[in-house]
Formats: structure tokens, sequence, C-alpha cells
């Protein structure tokens, strides 16, 4: 514990909003009380992370960084600036990213934008570092801020002109192949955002208006927020050739002739998905965060009077380096406050697992450790202690990840008519149902549930087939697809 | 190793430039052959680094916030740009970066700068922060890209549009809290940057004209490049209450007075750190990179033919395991390349120890040690191999460390005259001599230095009081100091 953190008092002790009847008092609250963000910054749309966020997103981005090294992935850092050359060379990139383009007042001839993604930065040296089929695949990626002049209301972490990702820019010699990564890069949004981060998602091929500027096609991540609104989170697209053509970028092949290469690209935005860890698992007290990624894995409380104060701190202190030996993030909150109130501070933080450590306790070699989730208290013997704290935290994880992923199917509603949408989207949920198309003909009736429901056509599952019967309740024609629709952030 | 490295042949196998006589040559040559940066990004003073650079740069972070951290410093992240207003707040700063500033195209009335530096957006909201003595010490840090509208050449990792670094801005209740940081920032440069990465520096007062803008003094830490060219690396400065009276950051003392806080900041410039690793440790065969920071710690190179390739393999495989389980980076290269080829190319990229492997050495029980600073050869046996790495390696590093500390202490040359000061820097050496004042009046004389001998007036030495003697050898008025001056970066 820090010097700055002793000597703080536990002063905004109790949380105390219903999350079920206002998720955005909630969560506006919650973001400020725990210190995950602050407002207060004076730009329109940016954000102060604050360090117990800092710290979320750092746990995070070191995941998510060694599970793309495992796949192949090498690190790179390119700047920040883009020249609008680089931008225009890509019609549909053009088109789709200018709105949203920050930029910077010339200097001399040169006109640059910032970055809201780096397709254009990346591929203009990838004619230049791929030559023959020995530097194919080209697997790099980067953690990198990125720049979005947002137009709609911003929200911390959820929608900001500048946030926190990371890009992965992976180039082929084949179709095959660049297919084969789209299907890894969901692989890893399954076992990395799912699995490790507790946020269950649909992966929804986007209708053809709504894919990636440049892309042939795009699968997006789609969760659910508490208020029935949807969120994209990492998506990865299906390049294709067309930025390869737009940047020349060729390769030799067996026969020595010069081919194009096959693109894709992957983009998590790692401050994004910790609004959705935030939203999925919090509660009325404050946040819940997984084991996995918490900054403090478990807090240790001691419980002492004057006279006792030595033996039980002294004990606090000796379980704490047994814990954090073991690779445990363990903290003692010796700060002069009551316990109850270092409780609810705690619990508000959305600290996992708490040890409560008195003079009884040491006496009868044991502890109590509460978890977070449940709000359960557990007797343990104070013996292979770190084992048995891990075998708690995986435990917390996985009582997290059933409830998440069971709400999240709950909240899918199969609809016949554009009532039932209409209903099920006021009852905070994602709408099943036939549609027509999501080819460009499908655009109008799209267009149609946007205006008349608010909601969008987020697409058609990716992960399965699921065959479409009877007609599109929009327009009547013969329905092509089942699609999904909510509304959305 | 990941499948586009093992189809990728030895290539640019040989590097043979000689650092002594054209340091400037080998410089951009290695940078560009062991693919740490790119420098065909079309934009001026942007480069590219690339995954070898991107890797150092990543291990440099870490080894420097773990100790951030241990020190009380938590993470933060503030936004990339930073409102006019803020800028103009405190006088000397506005007026000091103003010329290096990248400007935002104005949004409706926003003037937005690309962050130089963050002074003016950390304190906006420590203003927010601190009330009371309980906010204090308040120490955070972000790491983060900056840039600079640089009007010199720019080099790559030396000088650039765009670095990467870290900042710390910490807060306190008194001056001599304050003055105790600059000192724990300074123990943490030689912690860090001198005892880790292998880098020896001096640490410099600044002379009054030169200190950083808004700060009471500034503390440089300067090194020196194979050209006799010194580069400042880290700074710190003890910032008073110049930000704190502009700002408004004020906390209720012990007697519930309104007082403005003590402030300092610190700035390790992980980007340019790694320059001069690169330039301090590397010789004419390529890159010498130190064991605690290199990507790959060893490379294995089984030495095998048709028949005993699966025995040799076999063995490269599990050497690989048992080092990376004792948390060494390994990695054997088993592309089709020969050997010596191999040898010639993990030599340019700099990997500190080399493990020689063949059917040999197997049934010896024994395997070929090569480490990369002395081109020596060991013979060790397979036996506790893990320890024998780690402790080859720490001898490597200490290698590293004696050689450049001393090459670092010979290149200061004490100086009677103008003569000699000229002498010495036509000889690549930092001259120490008497000098008038590094106050005010003292300014005339170091623009004499720039201007006839192309020299910079580095400071004062921080570590030790140096006690002047005569006279100023340019203006021949009585010394008041003993100074340092060299040509720069």
């Amino acid at each position: 514990m820090t010097k700055q953190e002793n000597r703080q008092e536990a002063k905004k002790i109790t949380f105390n909003v219903s999350k079920e009847n206002s998720f955005s008092e909630w969560y506006s609250e919650i973001v400020e009380k725990a210190e995950i963000t602050d407002l207060r910054y004076n730009v329109k749309g940016f954000v102060v992370i604050r360090p117990w966020g800092a710290m979320l997103i750092e746990n995070m981005y070191k995941i998510y960084e060694k599970e793309l090294q495992k796949t192949g992935h090498m690190p790179t850092f390119f700047p920040t600036v883009i020249p609008e050359e680089n931008f225009k060379k890509e019609a549909g990139h053009v088109e789709g990213f200018t709105p949203q383009v920050f930029w910077l007042k010339e200097i001399g001839e040169e006109k640059l934008a910032l970055r809201p993604t780096s397709e254009t930065a990346f591929y203009q040296l990838y004619s230049s570092w791929i030559r023959g089929l020995a530097d194919l695949p080209l697997k790099l990626y980067q953690r990198a801020n990125v720049f979005r002049l947002e137009t709609k209301a911003t929200r911390p972490l959820i929608r900001a002109r500048e946030f926190l990702w990371i890009e992965a820019h992976d180039a082929f010699s084949s179709k095959e192949e660049a297919e084969e990564q789209v299907q890894e890069d969901i692989a890893m949004t399954e076992k990395i955002m799912h699995q490790k981060f507790l946020v269950p998602f649909l992966p929804m091929k986007r209708p053809e208006w709504d894919k990636f500027p440049g892309a042939e096609y795009t699968i997006g991540s789609d969760t659910i927020m508490p208020d029935g609104k949807i969120i994209q989170q990492p998506s990865t697209h299906l390049l294709g050739q067309h930025f390869s053509k737009a940047f020349d970028i060729r390769f030799q092949d067996e026969k020595g002739e010069s081919q194009y290469v096959w693109q894709t690209c992957y983009g998590p935005a790692i401050s994004r998905i910790l609004a959705s860890v935030i939203s999925m698992h919090g509660d009325d007290s404050g946040l819940v965060l997984p084991f996995s990624i918490s900054p403090i894995q478990v807090v240790i409380i001691p419980i002492f009077n004057e006279k006792n104060s030595k033996k039980v701190l002294g004990e606090a202190e000796k379980i704490e380096k047994e814990l954090e030996k073991a690779g445990i993030e363990a903290k003692i909150d010796s700060r002069e406050s009551r316990p109850g109130e270092k409780f609810f501070f705690w619990e508000m933080k959305g600290v996992p697992l708490r040890i409560e450590l008195g003079e009884k306790e040491i006496n009868n070699h044991e502890l109590t450790l509460y978890s977070r989730d449940n709000k359960e208290k557990l007797k343990i013997k104070n013996k292979n202690l770190a084992e048995e704290i891990k075998k708690q935290g995986m435990k917390l994880d996985a009582r997290l990840l059933e409830r998440a992923d069971k709400k999240f199917k709950d909240s899918i509603a199969n609809c016949k008519t554009k009532q039932e949408v209409s209903k099920a989207l006021e009852n905070k949920k994602i709408a099943r149902f036939s549609f027509c198309s999501v080819k460009k003909d499908g655009e109008e009736c799209a267009g149609f549930i946007e205006k008349e429901l608010q909601a969008r056509v987020m697409g058609t599952r990716h992960d399965k087939k699921e065959k479409a019967e009877g007609k599109c309740i929009i327009c009547n024609k013969k329905a092509g697809e089942i699609v999904y629709a909510a509304r959305s952030y």
C-alpha cells in the first residue's frame, strides 16, 4: 500500500444505486465513484482514465497481447498521424471514415489525420515488406490510442473521441488462409473476451450496408447492456484484396507470378470491453470484477484493537506475502477506518475476494473469505491458502460467467411480427426474426426498423446457419435470413 | 517460432560497418537491418517501430513501470489532446513549448494541441483531486506517445516528431518532499537506465536558461553517443509552485490553511533510451543487447544433418522448454539455412547468448555457449542449464556495464582553456571546465560556446559539489562553477 493510500480514509464507502431500474445513472455514478474515469477533462468527448481503470486496462491488454503473440502476431508501433493521400487510396474506406476524422492544421504541405484506425498507415509499408511467399503470412498488431470525431453523445469508455484498443493487421497468400484468420479472430474473442473477461457475445455477420469501410465482410461481436442496448465489441474484417490493390501489396507465388495478398484486420477496443465488464457484472453495491483481471484480487481486512494489533497485522502481512509469492494480487487495508467501512469501500471497488482476519481466526488457524458476487462468507483453513484462493477465484469467475451467459441467452426474443419486435425492444431484449435480405436490397427495410423502432439490424449469425422461414416482418417478401436487431449504443 | 519466421531464410546475414569511424552510417544502417525501425513512412519525422524494436520497448516499459509502481506511482491515461486555454495558464510553459506544438484544426470553438508533454492536462484535474493532506502525496504516471514539431533533422529513435515515453507527475505538501522526489527520480534513472539498460549518464543541473519551461530547476541525465555528441535522457523537474498557482491546486494544511502544492515531474523517453542502448553497446557486427531486455535472450542453433535431425531437434526443444520454464526467453532457429548464416543473423540482431548444439555435444552432455559481447565460446555442462544461462547473462551485462562505464568516464576531459575545450570536442569528448555562472548572467558566455564551438553547456553536476577554480574560460571573470559542455543531439 502506498503512502498516499495509507493516509486516506475509506471515504467513499457506500454505493447504492439500482442498476436494474436506472442503469444509465448507475453506470455514470459507478465509473466516477470507483475512480475508473473522470469526466471533468475540459475537452468534449475525452475522458481521463484513473488508476483503478488504468490498472484494469493494463491487465486486459496483457492477456490480449499474450494471446495475439501465441497466435503468431508480433507487436509494432505505427505513427499516430496518417497522411491524407493514404486515406484516399481505398475509396470505401475514405468515404466511411472521413466524417469521423480529426485533422491536424497543415504543416507546410502536409495534410495529416489522427488515426481513426490504421489500415492506411500499416499497408503502405506492407507493400515494402512483402515480396514473396517467405514474407507471408505477415501478422502484426499494435496497442494504440485512436481518435474518432463522434457526433453522438459520448459516454465514458462506451463511446469517446479517443479510445484505447489493439489492432491486428494480417496478410496472406490466399483467401482461404484469410478466412481461417477471421475464424481465429472470433475464437480469440471467445477465448479472451468471453472466457477471461466474462462477457458473452453474438458473432454477427454485418449486413452489406453496415460492413467496415473497405471490407468484403465484417463479423462484429455484439453484447448487451443492462438497458437492453447492444454494444459492438471486437470486430474482424475480411478485407480481401481491396487494400492490397489500393496499396499495391503483392507477392510472387510458386509459379513466379505476381499476386495481391489477402488481408484481414481485427480490433478489440480494450477500453470499451471494460465498459461491458463493468456493466455486465456490477450490482447495486458497485463494481464486481472478474478475478482474472482485478488489480487487487484479494483484499485483506485485519480486525484488531489496540491490544492485538501487532499480532493481527503481523499475520495479515504473512498472508499477503504468501499470496503474492503465488502470483495473487493481494493487499492489506490497514487504514484506520472501521472494518465495516472498508468492507463497503472494497465492495464498491469490485474486489472479488476479501479475507477477514481477527484474533479469533488466527487462534483457530482459519479465516473468513467473502465473495463479492454472491456476498457469501466461507470459513477456510489457513493451510494451502494460495491454492484455495485461486480455486475460489476461479469459482467466482465461473459463477459470473454462468450468470452472464444465462442472462444473455434470455435476452434474445424470437419474434414473428413487427409488433413482437417492438415489444421485445421495449422489454430490453434483442429481437430475432425473419428478414428479407442482408444484401443491398434489404437496406430499406433496415432503415424502416431504425426509423420506426429505433433499432439496428445487427446481421446474421456467423457461428451457425439459421434457416429463414416465412416472410420478412417488414416488407412481407419471402424471408431470406434470420436477423437480430436491438437498440444500440 | 511463428510460421512466418520459419519460412523466412536467414536473409540479411552479415552486417559489417565500422561504428568507430562512421557512427552515423552505422546507426542508420543497423536500425534498418536489425528491423528496429522503418523510415519509409511517408510523414516527415515519423517512423515505424518494427517488432524487434517494439518488443525491446515493451520490455523496457515493463521494467520502468514496475519500478514506478514500487515507488508508489499509479498508472493513469490522460487524453492526447490538450486545450489551448490549459497551455496558456503557465507563462513559461506556453512560451517554451508553443513553437513545438502540433495543432488540430478547430472543431467548433475548440482549439486543441497534441500533447508535447502533459503537465497542463494532468494539473487541471489535480485541482479537483487534491483537497487535503489525505490526498497527498499524489504520484501518477502514464505511458504515452507525445508529439513535438522538431525542426532539426530527425533521426530514428533519437529525435522524432512522435515518441514513446513515460511521464510521472507528483504533488506534495512541502518543498522538502518535492526535492526528495527529485532525488528519487535520479535514483530511478540510476537503477533502471544505468544498472538495467546499462547506459551510464551524468546527472546535470541545467543552467538557468536551459531549464524546463515552467520549472524551478531541471536535472537532465546526459549520456554520450559514439560520435561524441551528448543526448539528454530522463530529466526530472522541480516545478515548485509555478503550476499549482496557475492551476489552483491547493490543500488544507494541519492548521486548516489553504496552501499550494509542490510539484515535480519526470520523463523517461523509452524510445530515446533505446537509441542509447543501441549506440552504446553495438559493434561492427550489429546490435549487442543487454540480457536484461533482449526479446530473445538465448538463441538455440541446432547443428544437424539428415540422419540426426530428429535427435538434435528433439534435444533443442527440450532445452528451449527448460529455459522458458525458468523465465528465460529462448528460441530455436530451425530454419533451413546453414548454421554459420544463422550465427551472423542473430549476432546482427544482438541476441546476447547463443547455444550451439550438435550430436557430439549431446553425446557429451554439454553444449557450446557463445557470448555476443566478447565473441567468446564456452563449453558448458548440460546440467542446471537455466541457472548457468542466467549466470552467464548477468556476467555479460556486467561486462557491458563495465565497458560502457569506463568509456563514459574516459570521455570526460578536464580543460583549462578555450583551446583545450575545442580540442576535447574535436576528440569526441565532453569538456569539463571553469565557467562564470549558470545563472542568467552566464548565458552570454554559453551563447559564445554554442556559436564558436558548436557545443552546449550541459550545466553543473547534481550528484556532487564541484568547486570552481580560477577564471571563466570565456569571459575571464572569476569562475563560479565547474560546468560540462559537449556537442549535442
